[in-house]
């Protein structure tokens, strides 16, 4: 009997220490989707602000909003702890944005700040559009930079 | 030099008749992303509403103000012309939704509605999530049973 509560133990502790494959395709679908959203209205603002897209103020302002609207998703559930590039294949979500959630949801919160400046300008004229971009791509790069793996 | 012309002028109505397969996957993504951020906060709601996950009104209401989120992101680029079901694979989206696109974007509208109902009452008591989670859950299946093909 006692040897079967050892046993059964020891299983325990060894669950305890191999990671469980836990599954967070769900969770990397939904925060990998939301910066397609983001991809696509940053592509229709962008080719507004180099002139390959011929500038249309209420398209641009649907564009901008819908990336405010990004901005506004709760990033908690979308970024469980363990869903790392370490942790698991098919992200390149880096540790740091545990680690250091702070930064993380500082930068988060910057994008929100540079989708907002957009949402003001986008409709007063294709020349607005450029200054804005800039911050949105210095927002975007600033994130990458620390907490994305290279490809 | 004049068959020349017709060969190329050939090549040009074969190419004009052959559906020419326009990649779509990035739109792809970005709606199917879309769904699963709601999923995801769906699940949260609904968990709650069942007594599966314990009620937490901060947690809820943040669940709620994604899925409005959500809805506030513009359909137009997510939906192209051409990236239906029986135009490319990868989608179960039913050419209805550009046939009858009123009744798509008055379901999506509908849905909008319904997550900001949830977002109304999503802090005020764990009671109140199922009524709410009951009205999500007819507007995602209204525009299911219409506009997407079963698996």
């Amino acid at each position: 009997m006692k040897k079967t509560v050892f046993t059964l133990a020891a299983v325990a502790a060894v669950i305890g220490t191999v990671a469980v494959a836990q599954d967070y395709s769900a969770n990397l679908k939904a925060r990998q989707g939301q910066f397609r959203i983001l991809a696509l209205n940053i592509g229709i603002l962008g080719g507004m602000a180099q002139g390959k897209i011929a500038y249309d103020a209420e398209a641009a302002q649907r564009a901008a909003d819908s990336m405010v609207a990004v901005t506004h998703i709760d990033p908690g559930p979308l970024w469980p702890e363990g869903s790392d590039n370490m942790s698991i294949d098919g992200t390149r979500a880096m540790p740091s944005i545990w680690d250091e959630n702070a930064d993380f949801l500082a930068k988060w919160g910057a994008l929100g700040e540079a989708a907002a400046g957009m949402q003001q300008v986008a409709a007063t004229g294709q020349e607005a559009l450029g200054p804005a971009m800039g911050k949105l791509g210095g927002a975007c790069k600033a994130c990458h930079d620390k907490h994305r793996a290279p490809e």
